[in-house]
């Protein structure tokens, strides 16, 4: 028996261990997310942005309903990568959840939080049986309303962990986007800039993909949550670039 | 093991992944929409023209009963390819959906609303076990009734996502008309015009699929749906074309 | 991997579909279908005609209880062809959609609409787990008590899709009876008639299937349903022609 | 894949269609009808008479333990052939349904739509899942309690599809015994004649079994359902012959 | 495809039909009453004996906690042979009918009654999915408690069906044991005896199956349940022999 | 087909018997008590005693939670052997058990009637479907409080079958244990002695399986119930020994 | 059929038991938590040490969301090792088996009977279908509040089996630990010292496992969970070392 079928006898039924413990239908869900369009999370000292690519594959589609960052809450956005239709199915999750929150508890849930309730419900699709796992994996940004815990970015993933960033990318080419950011952000933490250099940043990390065609502002998606409180503090943490902007950006930062 | 059989291996089941992340069932069922008779929408200055082919397999068959458009609410309409009674099934669902909304917002749901509880239904139907996910692509067309938001026209795929189109096509022959729409419409958004241009491009594009039958005033649907406040607004915002209409459109257009 | 043992891998499970986009499931009710002795319905002027062969394999058998052809209310009638106890199973669940209807709306229910109720339940056999598809095709004619709508006649299939009819034939030999009635009647709207007309066209079409005997009056049964108003309206909407009036048809057709 | 192969892949799942439209498990159940004992009934001008084999594997077996024919209401009784704890089963629920019908309407049902409703319940496990096909074909006979409609015979088989008939075998042998019927009833209507008639055709017809043994008054159960108001008429319609009255009987026609 | 392979394709599933009518899971638990020791029950003129073997593995085995024969009622005991678990289960569900039965109608069921009772629940166990058919035959063996009926002796087996017997035995040998009581009993009615003759009996049947070891009191069990009013009625109609009772028996009989 | 391959056909579903009537999956419920390490049961004049051998993988291993025999009531414990997760859950159950029997009788439940309570619930993991058999077989001991019914020892089987014992033995070599005790008791009663005796049977018993490591007090567990009124009663009937006197009783018997 | 053949028949269902008696999916279960990272735990005079490993993939990680030692209670709390998803569910069931038992006895949970809890859980994966064993193994550590009973170190395996440890490793190179521990620990009780000791004691433990990179500060977490009334005893009882005390005491122990 070869080693292909002998994976094979184990990655069929999403709830089984394979002989050396792995969770095959959890790993291929992760080859799903590898598929789609790239996602990039970057946090910056006056709060979080997040990038995101679009595929529009007609110059008929109408741009702005290809979804990749979702409004959670006023002070909460996810991005995504993966199964289109897996990642609305969670954001629904996402808000009710957040809704919840403000009503039992009288506050607005925090993205750490959050990103835990979701990693929760994802988790229970990789062991209970009767549905497959979700073939995608969020980006959980959020800035704290009353400027109390600064930014925070969560990754959840289809196995159902979160882990915190400071800065992430998931889906396809994430590998070439994540090695970008190390070496231009982790190298000293003395760069981590404002919202502009985060946006930057961002931008150039999505560029980063050898595989994705150019930049282009109807294919890409910006989003920066901006802690309350700081200087450039607008009236609404959320803001989503326009398409001027990002012409604007995309000539300046030479990635058009 | 060849490649066939290794596909084989993951496609028999609708809520698993594949080892490249694939979900397979949710793959075949975008053939099942392939089979489909086509339908097409285009957003036009004053509204939304849906057209669809019929396939009228007798001539003692009323042609008027093989549904491919379907009212949904005084200023929604929905066409759709693919397998005809689970469209039904769906468009049950829309006319439920946009009910409840009246009666629990004393308001008309909106194209947008509406596809996005469509695609959320269609997704869970990828996910959870016990049932086939659906084989039919819908196109959700609506106008606000008060004018405010302007003509919109939604794509609900078999994965259940859903996306806006200025002019699409779903179904047999789908990508010759996409093809037809992108070149006669998309070189120049100063193209775009009233209703009456809309219905001339719906039906030139259907004609354009090389492996379907002559158009006839018996196999071919067509529906305005109008903004009220245009200049030429019909009492109600919905119209179907009559077949003397049809007949006179096809023979102006050379198309019959 | 030929062919055969390709298209096995996906017939046996009735909620998936085939790479090529096919419910294989459905597609064999059809063939339950074929197999069915045959039900022919003709609309005519004052109302519509449904004729079915019963196959009485013994002459010990009390043919009138071979039902082809069932009452669902007083102005309503459905035959069948296929798998007999499916059969009566949908008849059942028409009479109790009739009954319902009566008792919410206070007026009778209209063959479009049930043939729609009908179609959905049986859509939901081809979707969900847990059961198979219904093995029949129905005919639901139906006359309108008010005389205001016309007669009507609705094809149901396995599939769960409903056809408006002039004149069709399910079951066994379908195929020769839909030419014959295409021939006959096809050709011009003029020749519509009455219901005399339309009790000679149906037995004659009856007559045209090359694998079945020679019609009888215990092995055809004829009912008529009539609109109220006409010229010859019986006290009843719906006549079952005794076997009389039967051998007397069948010798004058010389179809005997 | 020779055709014994490809018949074994549908006939696994009761609730699956063959390619050409058959369910195997149905007749399979009915294979298990022709393993059982045979049992007829045969209509007269004064009531109904059902008869029946019985096999007593062992002369310390009380032969009238072994239940062919079983009293379901003053004026109905039920004949099986086939598997006898699935025939249990189905008589009591023909008790219930009888019982549930006095309750609800104040009077007896009749055999007629007793036989129906069985033929619904047994119709349910063909199509449902989690349970098998009933492995029993009944013979359901009535006489009306005030007269007016005579006497019924109702055959329920393994599909859940009611026959009525004038004279009927199941079981082991059954084509012969049919055979027998046909031969000496069907011939002329006029041969029809009383319960004594009736009885000495039931057991001339179970002697025509070549593949069972002799009768005996032991391996014999014999009843009447005789309608009221006739000339005969006992203070109850059903009796069950006596062994001495079997062996005069069986002597009479030589048949012992 | 070899006979085996085919029988294969058929056995596994409880609760389906092979093509020659068979249920092989019904089959094959009667096969696991083959292989439990055997228990015998004989009718006599004042009352019923049951009489079984126990396996006692070990001689620190308290043989009396081998339960072969069990108390369900004042007057009513069932004996078993098969799978011991399956058989306590069985019991369970007898006391609890019997219980109900005195709660609901305030008087003891009957021997008949209750083996109908537990026949039926044994049937749903070969019908119904998610259950295995129940691997033992019970002999339910009862007397009158007013003396009115008579002793009565019945069967179950696992395919649900009731037999009443004058004697029988089931389990391991008891084609042998079936055979001597037939050659002893069945050779004429006038040899049936009294309680005595009826135990002296049982125990010669036990100790004519040739494959199971020499009886002895530890490993033999014998109950006697007395018609009340009988000559000899002891104060409660069930009575279990004593070890010194049989060990006095066994050598009278020279079975030691 | 080989025989082994035959094997394999019947035993991966617990729920259905092999053509020869067994149930494999509780067969291997069985090697997997015969895998755990050993327990055994000695019942004495005034009492029984409970020893077993604890598996102690590591030094560092707190030896006294390698729970191997149970406290279940004040008169009541339970050993084990097999799957140490298993006897846990069985023991809960017992536990619920018997305070459920003190809160619905107001007296405390005896060793048999537990034993025959568990065995119940074993079973039905053996014929339901959605769970495997209990790999684990318990030894229930009890005295009685009041002293009347004496000691009781039962075992409970993986098929839930109850066995009582005058001593037993369960787990890895428990066929050399329970040869060593026939060897020792069953001989002649008359050896049967005091509580002293039985813990010293105990210890020598389990010290007989030659593939076990050396006795140590770390390794074994010997708990003792006495029953009430006996002459070196302690307060409690409950006694477990501790590591000296287990030390002083292994150096005592030469076992250490 | 080679033994890897035969294994596979037994280890796609977690709920079958393989000939000799194994439950392969809990085994592989097993394997799961050897591929995770390292956690220790270590019982010492005034409380417990919970030391764990962190794999921190991406020096843009932030470490401390990588959890892998959870706080339960005020004196209750969790390290893992295995599937992290898993883990994190296990630690809700955790949450709110204490808060419940607050609620219900008024007094906090001990960590031994926590153990058992979360062990009876565990286990009811492994045996009732729908869901796989969970794939991670567990510490629970807990001290009293009051002082009373002293330290406890709990493991939960995958097998749903609770044991106390003196000093315990689970997850990848957990041999090593595990043989470290006992080197340094076991040899002589009187080496067990204050949680100074214990500390040094966990670090080198997990510097002892050869396949893992060299401790940072960041890559491991350590937590002490104190004895209250003991002499350095804190605020609360559960302590987390900060980066910069794990720095000294990595460079004092010269493991950095």
């Amino acid at each position: 028996m070869d080693s292909n079928a002998n994976q094979q006898a184990y990655d069929r039924g999403h709830t089984i261990f394979s002989p050396d413990g792995r969770l095959y239908q959890v790993e291929y869900a992760r080859e799903a997310v590898e598929r789609g369009s790239p996602s990039v999370g970057v946090v910056t000292d006056d709060g979080v942005v997040l990038a995101a690519r679009k595929r529009v594959r007609s110059p008929l589609l109408e741009a702005d309903t290809v979804e990749k960052i979702h409004r959670v809450d006023d002070h909460l956005a996810i991005a995504s990568a993966g199964h289109a239709a897996d990642a609305r199915q969670l954001v629904d999750v996402a808000r009710r959840e957040a809704q919840r929150h403000r009503l039992r508890y009288g506050e607005p849930i925090d993205a750490e939080l959050l990103a835990k309730r979701l990693a929760d419900h994802v988790q229970e699709h990789t062991q209970t049986g009767g549905s497959r796992p979700y073939g995608v994996a969020l980006l959980v940004a959020g800035v704290d309303l009353d400027g109390a815990d600064g930014p925070q970015l969560y990754e959840v993933d289809p196995s159902g962990t979160p882990y915190g960033w400071r800065a992430v990318a998931v889906g396809n080419g994430g590998r070439d986007v994540r090695q970008f950011l190390e070496d231009g952000i982790a190298a000293g933490e003395s760069t981590r800039g404002d919202l502009e250099w985060g946006t930057a940043t961002a931008l150039e990390a999505l560029a980063a993909t050898s595989d994705e065609p150019e930049l282009t502002p109807e294919t890409v998606d910006v989003w920066t949550l901006e802690t309350e409180g700081s200087e450039t503090a607008a009236s609404s943490p959320i803001t989503q670039r326009t398409d001027d902007e990002l012409a604007s950006l995309l000539a300046e930062l030479e990635l058009d």
